[in-house]
């Protein structure tokens, strides 16, 4: 039994929302065909998500087909690493890429938005949380830190890499990427 | 006497450009619309720019409206911290975050503009060059890093913070990113 409420079918509901937005784009995202796609009644969608925007919200923080395994390997250094590869594969895949860039596209133009990817990315910071948590307990992270500004930095560095860049996220990239964040650049005499 | 060349009022033409690009958006953006934004005639764009992606590329990368002063403040931190402030101005400043945007945008949706932002973000890196190189003849960096992997992290947490999470730069937040980018995250005890 999971705890979250929602309708049956609900990962089929959001798979098709996602599916949708990055084959049509926002504009042309309907409720509508995201019923008939995932084989569930319009009402049904309506009385769980009232507006495109929620069911949009919902489905980018739920569905698992954009969600990541929070690793718990033993050290921050390998957490990292697991989360960065999980990222670059989302920015990457066949499946996966289309809906992010989609979702990218969208944000920024559409201040209405702002809230989903507010929420989005809140949703992400507290399911890391627990890294950050046990890295503290290991002594491994400087106290006081704020996690966002760690995640700021490996997220946004692969994402620049990946999106803007027009580059490669290698294993050799993201290792010197996790190093970077961990180490810092600065020439330790 | 500017040593590359370009027909007279180039940065005039840069500027409708951006800012059509802003309003527009790329689809609508038309070099008959830009000639007659900047008051040159569109024979002339035809003869510097052949097309629509060649004068984009070239307003991106040479306008002064996205131009940002390579520092030269005699610490890496200080330097890191100034081009920090830049980006964060080009991404929230009313004039210049529309065009950022749209270009943003555009970019991941069109395969054939990736290679716009390639040469964006690599005469970006050209020019920031100089910054590490002082860095390390002051001993200040790292032997072996590449330059481009710490602007990934820098500008990388810019961005993601400001358009993807949705927050503000405040000056906290970018002294934070720049000293994390140099020490690291981790615990030294």
């Amino acid at each position: 039994m999971s705890i979250r409420s929602g309708p049956r079918k609900e990962e089929a509901i959001f798979a098709a929302t996602l599916e949708l937005l990055a084959v049509h784009g926002y504009d042309k995202l309907a409720i509508e065909s995201v019923a008939v796609r995932s084989g569930v009644n319009k009402t049904t969608l309506y009385r769980w998500w009232p507006s495109k925007d929620a069911l949009l919200a919902a489905a980018l923080t739920n569905s698992g087909l954009l969600s990541i395994d929070v690793p718990d390997t033993g050290s921050l250094r390998t957490d990292l690493l697991a989360v960065a590869r999980q990222i670059a594969r989302l920015l990457t895949s066949e499946r996966t890429a289309p809906i992010v860039t989609a979702a990218l596209t969208v944000a920024p133009r559409r201040p209405e938005l702002a809230e989903v990817a507010r929420t989005f990315f809140a949703d992400r910071m507290a399911r890391e949380q627990p890294i950050f948590q046990r890295a503290w307990e290991r002594g491994e992270l400087r106290l006081g830190l704020d996690p966002a500004s760690i995640m700021d930095l490996l997220a946004g560095a692969i994402w620049f890499r990946l999106l803007l860049r027009g580059g490669e996220a290698s294993p050799a990239f993201l290792a010197e990427t996790v190093d970077l964040v961990l180490e810092g650049g600065t020439q330790n005499l």
